[in-house]
């Protein structure tokens, strides 16, 4: 005798250059989620591949309505995006055509951010920044618990520029974007140049040992107390500073949100940043971390 | 027999560290203004005198309310300065008790690019980042014809780090600031220095001549096409725009205006800076210009 229920849940998709992954939010919890893979070969692909679990998962746990975030560009309901093939995809129409309900669609770093500010470590403030600190710096800019989108392209914040002379090259094409020094993957190349230099310190030998680097095998050293990563990790947090502290001028928010790779040694990594930066300046560290994408993209309709 | 006659009219108030504009804005026009030199005496003595002049000009053109701008930040009513002597003052309240009507605050460089947008160059748009080039650069956050301030101290544009290492010292007390790059004050040091190394260019012949730099002078050599003066305006334009890109990148606003000096030139200083920015970024420059702020004060309230 259910007939008449209202379906309250939602579906959110993040789609990634690797995996698409999938859950279902119902009254804030995840009740249902799956994963595939990331169909490289073309936008039909792809968006039959997505819709197909779409469906899968509605038989499982009906939804009233998609959300989904790419890893890309939305101007004006098209779709641009660089590690998929998707081409002034007017992706919105497509998926609703397809799967007969409501569907909205954002760009990745977006809906992370919406994600962790709605459901999150943000949960307690309405006005975020949110920083994800992995390959690049994907940015989240939360104004009154929406995401600010300007004309569409806003909240680019890893490639704001923070040394203009001499400054390292970026994929964007311009020279010294922050995600260039302050990102987790900056922060390896930091520490595998270190590495190289001081083949005798602490961090040399994990270096060789291992014949690699990265985030957690620094945090090795630095938890070894070795002094070459220590000045590495010092340095790296100089650069985040900066970064954060520009943003605070610009937007004042009330509190901003890191995410991604370096972000999960918790403690041993705010304490140091929270060192460097002005008091009133408040920084929490992601709670949902991955799951903040599939959190967001449910939230924008 | 026009007893009961509507005031629609409103009071805006610019304070500056050296005199304090007033004008009665009515149907977008101002109808009415006065400027008294400002008193850095006590903030009791530049509170009446300002309290003084509002009196006598509801003599002469009622209105219904005031907004007023001031060379600093105001966190919870209440307001800091560095060139005046307002420490914690609650200017809205001593406002309010000493006129009668609702008085409004912010700070002038948010005023200034609230007047613009909603009176000025910005008159089309309604989401506009603008910067006024003068001694700093002042910024405004304009989101939905209204001022973006955070938490209260948002829009700090030239205090944007954007050479973090080697950086220029800035009065905030960090280095490499964007308004000790593309303020209209960095011109002119920037062509201060180029006449002293090149005293046979024309642009050092122009500084041992007046025996000072300027705004005037320093274009008066790029109108005969001096080589030096070319040269340094071409790597100002390049700091700008590096700022300018930033933001676009952070905002992607429909347009940025521009004020203050160096903007004076027109077309001469608009078309050489959008041959530097990507054809997707709308700049314009600011009509309002100085009366930018009381307009804006004014559309506080």
């Amino acid at each position: 005798m259910e007939k008449n229920k209202v379906i309250t849940a939602k579906l959110g998709i993040d789609v990634g250059g690797t995996d698409v992954k999938f859950a279902v939010i119902d009254n804030g919890e995840i009740v249902c989620r799956s994963k595939i893979p990331s169909n490289r070969e073309s936008v039909e692909k792809i968006l039959q591949e997505i819709c197909d679990e779409c469906r899968k998962i509605a038989e499982v746990y009906p939804y009233k309505s998609v959300g989904a975030g790419f890893p890309g560009v939305i101007y004006d309901g098209l779709l641009n995006t660089d590690n998929l093939p998707f081409k002034e995809t007017p992706i919105i129409e497509e998926m609703e055509n397809r799967l007969g309900v409501p569907v909205a669609a954002d760009n990745d770093a977006n809906c992370a951010a919406l994600g962790e500010v709605l459901y999150g470590s943000g949960k307690a403030y309405h006005n975020a920044v949110v920083l994800t600190l992995g390959t690049g710096i994907g940015g989240g800019i939360i104004i009154d618990n929406e995401i600010f989108r300007g004309r569409g392209g806003a909240g680019e914040l890893g490639h704001m520029v923070i040394q203009s002379e001499n400054g390292l090259p970026c994929a964007c094409g311009r020279t010294g974007c922050f995600e260039q020094y302050a990102s987790t993957r900056a922060l390896v190349r930091q520490a595998t140049e270190a590495a190289k230099e001081n083949p005798d310190s602490i961090l040399g030998v994990i270096y060789q040992e291992n014949e690699d680097m990265n985030g957690k095998l620094f945090f090795e050293a630095i938890h070894k107390n070795c002094p070459v990563a220590e000045a590495v990790f010092d340095h790296y947090l100089d650069w985040l500073s900066i970064g954060i502290k520009n943003l605070q001028m610009i937007f004042d928010p009330e509190v901003f949100l890191l995410a991604g790779g370096v972000t999960k040694e918790g403690d041993n990594f705010l304490k140091p940043l929270m060192a460097k930066l002005d008091g009133k300046i408040n920084v929490k560290i992601a709670e949902l971390q991955s799951d903040a994408g599939v959190f967001g993209a449910a939230s924008l309709n």
